[in-house]
């Protein structure tokens, strides 16, 4: 199925499960949907952040369509699955948006590690998170993410392990790919301690991936760091993609890849 | 001097040097003025090459004055040189556009590689192009820049070579900091061939660095590939910064590393 098929497999009630793993090649993008009074702040709160919260596309503020990320979009009804957001709260999740829609919403679309995947498949990297079925884990860090505005707080990364022989080779193919997080931010066994991970067996967020022998640990931004970041504004309302349930774009993975 | 003084220098006929090597420590970006209907296919070209064309700004068309990069800023008098571009040529060199401001132009301000050299130089990397007092070679390279409506080019890279010692360094310095091109697209000595560079000691902008023994040649995108792209669209106008007379903004170049 490709994109399109599946954004309408979707509104139509034919899936609902993840999106995840299906339409492979094109773009899934984390969603953030907030009210417009927001939306400059948080655009410029991504944008200070672009290596954890790289900024894919903007809709226009109130339109459902979305023709930059893909034809016949309905943001109201093509994800899978939404978590709405009151006074900075997590409070439901739901499967569609046209009960609570309104004219003065403004959706951003942030890149996702995911679609450095193919790629990486490609140059014979072995990706240990794939072989397990899962995420892998995600830290929220001592570190502070850039203010802006009414945003602000911690930086959230992402772990992945490779083997040592692979780590050049994952360098050299993720820092061309900088709208999905671009290079690692910290490697190695001693960036838990600047990150202020005390166990990295124990995430805050995803699964556990168990370092082999002679594994390096890679640390990237993550789009998390937008979400704590609303969560911490208190918003009265906002709204992101349930986990795994995403924005499935008519980009392909390749596209953003550069040179 | 600091960024707003400066530019009050150049608009006042005070300062008409280079702007690079002054208000230490703020931000100075490439600047592309383009007419009105060609600035959201510029945008987009620059988003997709980000590495190479990094989007600091974008003013309001017509509006001279550009209050997100600094306080008071008249974009057509605080840069101490401006390039007219008309048909894709460039015609003439102008220290200030009053007489041929229109409103329908609007600037983009693209991140230039000096805005990590501070950072490099705390973390005691030797920079050998500031020891030459030199910008470094620029290379036309045989890789297309992503297309983008009506603007496609070539990419254009910078090399500075470094010790060995020093590379994980660079790395890691220059991955955080994707609004100036962030880590390094290509490494090495056979990262030429990939370029499509046929001698390393004759670029095609700039002045060539000789590699002396154990340096690793760094390749970065470079801002020209935006001003390659706006050249081979045959632009009826554009106007560019004049080598070395940028942008200076209120915006610390510290404020460009992310974590």
């Amino acid at each position: 199925m490709d994109a399109r098929a599946l954004r309408l497999a979707v509104r139509e009630g034919r899936h609902r499960g993840l999106t995840t793993g299906h339409a492979a090649g094109f773009v899934q993008c984390n969603l953030a949907v907030v009210p417009q009074d927001f939306a400059p702040d948080f655009i410029a709160f991504c944008q200070a952040n672009a290596l954890a919260c790289p900024v894919v596309g903007v809709s226009r503020a109130g339109e459902t369509a979305w023709p930059a990320l893909g034809a016949d979009i309905d943001i109201r009804t093509d994800l899978p699955g939404y978590v709405v957001h009151r006074a900075g709260h997590a409070v439901r999740q739901v499967d569609s948006l046209l009960d609570i829609w309104r004219d003065d919403l403004v959706a951003v679309a942030l890149g996702c590690w995911f679609s450095m995947e193919d790629a990486l498949a490609a140059a014979g990297v072995r990706l240990r998170h794939v072989e397990l079925g899962i995420q892998g884990p995600l830290f929220k860090t001592v570190l502070p993410a850039a203010p802006a505005g009414r945003f602000a707080g911690p930086l959230v990364v992402s772990m992945r392990p490779f083997a040592t022989a692979e780590v050049a080779t994952v360098r050299a193919v993720t820092a061309r790919f900088p709208r999905v997080h671009g290079a690692p931010l910290y490697e190695g066994t001693g960036a838990a301690a600047k990150l202020g991970i005390r166990d990295i067996a124990k995430p805050d967020y995803g699964e556990p991936i168990p370092l082999a022998a002679g594994d390096v640990p890679l640390y990237w931004g993550c789009g998390l760091t937008a979400v704590a970041a609303l969560e911490q504004a208190g918003l009265p309302l906002f709204i992101t993609h349930a986990p795994g349930k995403m924005l499935v774009t008519d980009l392909a993975n390749a596209s953003l890849l550069e040179y």
